[in-house]
């Protein structure tokens, strides 16, 4: 017969999967004799039988959870029911994985017309046990039997009366409440013709199919699909003794990190409410107090609170998230979980913990994921920015982020999809918010703390989040809000400043964030672990220098066509493509020449002892020509002023203009190609024009020969693109080592340089064996092998692979996160091929996945030497790196015998 | 010790690669009894061997000749360098290839001033004596010192006088010709620093050396890289006694095919002169005559000849091209190979030997290449044209062809390269003009014969030729010819008819032809052999009757696209790329759903009982609209028109027209794409707009069961273009069934149908497995498979490819010939990880390469099911695969032990 219910004390923290991460929780905390209300968990892999079987209970499960409540009852001296000191219930659901709101909870279950009799009775607190009650009732009409929220709220405050505003709990009397419990009644059998059973077991049973049911509801499958969470491993459900946290002035409710997530700093922060349960922090209906101010008010729990974070810290080697309730003065914990953190507060705890012996370096990288680097570099509002605070809040989420105003969750997701920046400002967010929250650039609130819904959820995100903005007074129906006297409307810009929780009127520049020791600790230590080489794309000094900055170890991509673009440099190149013969060519190329040695020489300075792969022109000539409309339209421009000209001169140059423009329109149009992406482009061109990888080469050796002379290491490596055919390689490989030769003849100095090619056509990678055997390094180029190897241009996608993504066709954007089954089974096979035929063959990557940490994953699985990205990609790089190389230890450890 | 030398008695056919392909027929010849002056071989092993030793000739070689040497003495009982009865020897190449007229040979070898008084002597001919001397520093002057052939012949015709022109041999007297010898010996000297040497061991060891040589002359290069014979194979050498065809009238010398080479007719075709030596019918220099006049003038000879030709034909099993020649009334055979023909005549002569009982039908379908079908294809002038005769001459290689007319082979090139088809008219053609031979579409002659080099090569090479038109006067410097009184210059168009022998003036439209019964026997033949299916890419009904007409057993490419451009259509088709939302794009589908259910049942009628593979949707919508750049035009223009506008309705029409034309542009401007080929087109279209899918499904189901319902048998196979992801094929597939199951349900008709994808990206390939397990059959897109593997648009390549083809980046365009290393290692993953999935996968090839023999070969062998291609390349897939399946065939004989 399977198993299907726990008791708390059955369980353990390592049977998450099972129990789900509240149940083995709290089963871990029963285990370790912490003061838990007691109950017991129904298993996840019930939930998963429940679904498998048209969603009925597996066999036997619900005997097995009337055991295990009797002996709750025993437990506790209390009975399920009974009119006499009755047994209350919560009922709450907890996945393998946290999703935190996104899944439904029942309290005070078990009560009905008898028993809030006998809990008056128990109490001495009518009122009390009517509120419970009404509680109750609410929240079984709302979970189990799905009447709107708004429709209960609303019956309620036509009691109450308008003004109340729905902030109404515990100040009025026995027989308001009473009547709005029987509205609630009425309004549930109205809109779904049930009513709150009387039963408790059936309210049992009702509450316990609702929170299986709610795993499957469209916020719990939108948040996995988000974070990449199987919809197959189901939920647990938690049943636990009720205790009350609205009993009194002497009761509470709160919940704590054992840390601070948004700083990281040790010292316990939260936040607490006297005389309420739970829902009321997390709802952020009430603002509650900070959870120091509970040394003063509750010194002896606040004490107690302190030593139980403590012990959970030590016994989990981890920062917690704690909800706790007191219940006439004593403290009871209803859940204890790892701590969400922002990025900063995850490095700061990782590198804190291992300074206080509870933790490994290691264990301390993989506590820091690429996600929590994102945020430590994200930006901040430029102090010096001329800003004016529109208002201030708590900062629940760091981060900068400017973008037009929005109300809604779906104006949101639409104005984000025509590609403007929103921020989504929500009196409070719900789940049913969280769509909006995924589309907007930050999220401000007016009401709620640091562990609302809306920040618990952006943090997780690592999304700029305010909450508790107090001055915000919303207008839905007029699309705007005020702050005093100033209105705010949909689309009017606003900047978010997470780290200050503040809000600033219009688009305030932002800049990038300085990092502390703590970054620079776990930047360290991740350089040490990881075995992967991480270098950077970059084309100049500056760039160059922001690389070695955060620790790259060489440049893997300069590409040199970007040093075309600039000044006058466009202008020699023009006429080198413009040129009528090899001859004007050669001296269009000749006035290139300085501009190229001077950039390469930049690079090899900050570069020193470093290598850096440069790249021979890659892209087609004609990017580097006017379009053809444009040429167009200026002709026609110039011919329609030709019919206004009056003097001479006048026309003279106005037919040497149309001259010249269709001289360069002509070219145009013998360079124009109908896929670029395809074209004459890579090596391509330097077979056809070898003046051209001439001259770079010269300046490639020449830069090399005077910053040898200069007492610099240079280390350069040829990298020619686009290779297909060995024989291109070959072609163009002869080209660089005769002139190499010429340069070093000439300055009478002999250099070590390595030639090798990009690996970015699915031919190359088919045929590594043949291109390895004459090149001495690949570099994968993952952007344009994404594209050949899918047959999807990145520029003219982007209109469809959203869409593609968020309907599940592919698992991912491919030119994000490398698509291991295609064009990753291309980089093996590349590689494999490359090293059997030249075992060591150095291999590399600098597509933009070189900075992605699911692809970082995979090239250091693949057995590359190193991956390349941009500057500012690196940090993320190196921590992937080294998260690679502790889950390879791992999994070799686990497999030899200790 | 190696044995580098052979007599001919030593020797047999089988050797050919040993003894080069003339070696071993004067071998085979001299074994089987025939007369073949005395001789012996050296082989192609001395030639690799002499090049391996930087041209050295290798140990021994020269030993082993002169032993040789001194054998064939004692044979002919006459001796080498004798005042005399002096031997004189021809020294002649050949290679295991037949590379006609590439290589070098000297004639006439032992001659010096000794040793042609013996001749004289012997002869008692003076004359001839000395002419032959004459002959042989001639040739031993050009071919072995290098002395330039111009220079020679001018200092001839200075002694002869302007008039002679050249064709000067017989009639002159001794002393004129020993001028002659005197002046060639100054002018060699004069050029080279060398003269003939007196001794003729020294002239044997240096025209050895030369015809090793002459390999590697640029013409020989060239001729294999056109013909793909790999350059390491080199020549035999085979020296042999000199028989003289120029000893008198009763001497004679001639070649000769033992079937027409033209036709196939199985009468003895050729052409003999008398008193003439063999260079003077290949050169062309003298016309000469018909070789059914040696009936009358040599009848015994020629009763000899023919027995000697049916010998010949029994003992090779294949129609011979044979060199002869008459010493004072006696028949010396000089070679034998196979005889090159034209297609027609491979047609006739393979279909001719079956039933002779000469050779097996498998023997047969190989003795028909590819090429010899295209010959056979191949267009002829139309019957009813307007054309007007230029001029008559011999038909030496059928087909037909427009052109304009040039005058030099680097014109031919010049001109063809910039997209001009052109004519190369000459007096002769030499193997110097073999590159401009290529370019032309056809080859004119004003000399020379059937089997001179122009008609030679033109035959091999497939391109229509006419030789010999004597009315044709060459003025080169003026850059025209004349036939009569008019004159046709360079640039002018004629019409070539190979078929008539005629040239006509103007561009003459050409049909195709008429295909006998010997043509439809092979492909019949062809039919039964080959495993391969054969299917027709077509995209309408005529298309699909002419596939059938050539057998094609099925459609494999229904292009649905291309039923969009015609007439109305564009306006629906363009209505529904600009519908603004999914009702309006509804409309404009249903207006076009009646075109293409006609579309479908035209097709299904024709293919009554074969399958239809019908592509849905594949191009960018884009390709539907009008271009940007005309789109702004029309626009500019309408605004220029407004400034002259005088009436108000006039201005409200042009008003209108603008604001359609900008909505127009606006929606181009959206759907505009940097890359095309890799944007959003195939089932992408079909997965952002599901109902363009739903439309043509139900056309495709509409026309079926329409036609169901009319007795035809339908078999649909509904394919998905440019699947990536199988996420991909199975949204589309689920609206293809769901669709199919609608029409079926309204119709109350159930028919089978398949649904398949293509495979035309190497995703898709490497993912052919998961792929598999939804889709029942694939079909490779080679042609996007192949821009997408090397990162090569077709479109944009040309520029550049003929180039990278010609320097030997790439052995074949690959967009003609499968690129079988990289392209085609996908085609194998596909297939093989597609069958893995799904044992009894439906593969076919749908690209263009579908029709092209070497692809056919490869897809054979790589275990696909069908070939599809356009239908005119029906025939030529058929023996294709024929071939494929014979040579499997015989390399599994081969390993099977008798």
């Amino acid at each position: 017969m399977s198993k299907w219910v726990y008791h708390f004390e059955e369980g353990s923290q390592a049977m998450r999967d099972l129990l789900g991460g509240k149940g083995a929780g709290l089963a871990e905390m029963s285990s370790a004799g912490l003061p838990v209300p007691p109950g017991f968990t129904i298993t996840t892999s019930a939930c998963r039988e429940y679904y498998a079987n048209n969603k009925h209970f597996p066999d036997n499960m619900w005997e097995q959870s009337l055991a295990a409540l009797s002996d709750v009852e025993e437990k506790t001296g209390k009975t399920f029911g009974a009119p006499t000191n009755p047994l209350l219930l919560s009922v709450r659901s907890g996945a393998a994985v946290s999703m935190p709101g996104m899944m439904d909870t029942v309290l005070n279950l078990g009560l009905n017309q008898e028993t809030v009799k006998g809990l008056a009775e128990l109490t001495h607190d009518e009122r009390f046990a009517w509120d419970a009650y009404r509680r109750f009732v609410e929240m079984f009409g709302e979970i189990v039997l799905g009447t709107p929220r708004e429709k209960l709220l609303r019956g309620a405050s036509q009691i109450y009366g308008a003004s109340s505003n729905g902030s109404h709990a515990h100040h009025d009397d026995v027989e308001t409440i009473k009547l709005i419990v029987q509205r609630y009644q009425d309004i549930i059998q109205g809109e779904t013709r049930q009513i709150v059973p009387e039963d408790p077991y059936e309210q049992l049973r009702m509450a316990i199919a609702a929170v299986f049911d709610s795993w499957m509801n469209r916020r719990s499958i939108d948040y996995r699909r988000i974070n990449n969470i199987d919809d197959s491993i189901g939920t647990a459900v938690s049943v636990q003794t009720m205790v009350f946290g609205n009993a009194g002035d002497d009761s509470g409710t709160g919940v704590a990190f054992t840390r601070n997530p948004s700083t990281g700093q040790p010292v316990i922060f939260g936040e607490y409410l006297t005389n309420a349960q739970g829902e009321d922090v997390v709802a952020g209906i009430r603002t509650p107090l900070p959870i120091t101010y509970m040394a003063e008010s509750l010194p002896d729990t606040y004490r107690q609170l302190i030593q139980i974070a403590d012990r959970l810290e030590t016994h989990y080697h981890d920062m917690q998230d704690i909800e706790f309730t007191i219940e006439r003065g004593k403290l009871w914990m209803l859940q204890t979980r790892t701590g969400k953190r922002s990025g900063r507060a995850a490095v700061r705890v990782a590198v804190d913990m291992v300074r206080e012996g509870v933790i490994t370096k290691d264990e301390a990288l993989k506590r820091v994921t690429p996600n929590h680097l994102e945020q430590v570099l994200h930006p901040v509002v430029d102090p010096n920015a001329d800003a004016k605070v529109l208002t201030k809040g708590l900062p629940a989420s760091p981060g900068a982020a400017s973008g037009k105003v929005v109300f809604t969750a779906d104006d949101a997701v639409k104005w984000a999809e025509r590609g403007e920046p929103v921020i989504l400002v929500r009196t409070e967010t719900s789940p049913d918010d969280f769509h909006g929250m995924v589309a907007a650039e930050a999220i401000v609130t007016s009401r709620g703390g640091v562990t609302s819904h809306a920040a618990v959820v952006a943090r997780g995100m690592g999304k700029c989040c305010v909450v508790g903005c107090h001055e915000i007074e919303i207008d839905y129906p007029s699309q705007l809000f005020m702050v005093g006297d100033t209105p705010v409307s949909a689309g009017d810009w606003v900047t978010v400043d997470g780290n200050e929780g503040q809000v600033l009127l219009g688009n305030i520049p932002t800049i990038e964030p300085i990092l502390d020791e703590y970054f620079d600790t776990v930047m360290r230590w991740a350089t040490e672990v990881k075995r992967l080489g991480v270098r950077a794309n970059a084309d100049n000094g500056p760039d160059a220098q922001v690389a070695r900055d955060f620790g790259a170890s060489g440049i893997g991509l300069c590409r040199t066509e970007h040093m075309f673009f600039e000044d006058e440099r466009i202008d020699h190149m023009r006429d080198m493509i413009m040129a009528p013969n090899p001859i004007a060519r050669a001296e269009a190329l000749a006035r290139l020449e300085p501009f190229q040695v001077q950039d390469f020489m930049d690079l090899f300075r900050v570069m020193d002892g470093y290598p850096v792969t440069i790249r021979l022109l890659d892209p087609p000539l004609h990017e580097f020509l006017p379009s053809h409309e444009e040429t167009m339209l200026a002709i026609t421009d110039r011919k329609l002023q030709l019919r206004d000209a009056s003097t001479l001169a006048q026309i003279d140059e106005l037919m040497r203009e149309i001259n010249d423009l269709t001289e360069t329109l002509e070219q145009i149009e013998r360079l124009q190609e109908k896929n670029p992406m395809l074209g004459h482009r890579g090596c391509r061109l330097g077979i056809v024009y070898p003046e051209v990888t001439e001259m770079q080469v010269r300046a490639i050796f020449t830069a090399a020969v005077r910053c040898h002379q200069q007492g610099i290491q240079v280390i350069p490596e040829v990298m020619i693109p686009l290779v297909a055919w060995v024989t291109e390689y070959r072609a163009q490989e002869e080209i660089v080592r005769r002139v190499a030769s010429e340069v070093f003849e000439e300055y009478q100095i002999e250099l070590d340089y390595t030639v090798g090619t990009m690996i970015e056509l699915p031919r190359a990678a088919l045929t590594a064996n043949e291109i390895a055997e004459q090149a001495e390094f690949f570099s994968f180029g993952t952007n344009d092998l994404t594209q050949t190897t899918l047959g999807l241009s990145r520029d003219d996608s982007a209109r469809f692979l959203a869409g593609f993504v968020a309907n599940g066709i592919m698992p991912d954007d491919p030119f994000r996160s490398i698509d291991a089954t295609g064009v990753g089974e291309l980089v093996r096979f590349g590689t494999d091929r490359g090293r059997a035929a030249r075992p060591d063959l150095k291999v590399g990557i600098c597509g933009e996945h070189g900075g992605d940490p699911k692809s970082v994953l995979f090239f250091h699985n693949a057995g590359l030497d190193y991956v390349s990205c941009s500057p500012y990609r690196i940090p993320i790089a190196v921590l992937a790196a080294a998260h690679a190389t502790i889950a390879e230890n791992e999994s070799h450890q686990a497999i030899v015998p200790a």
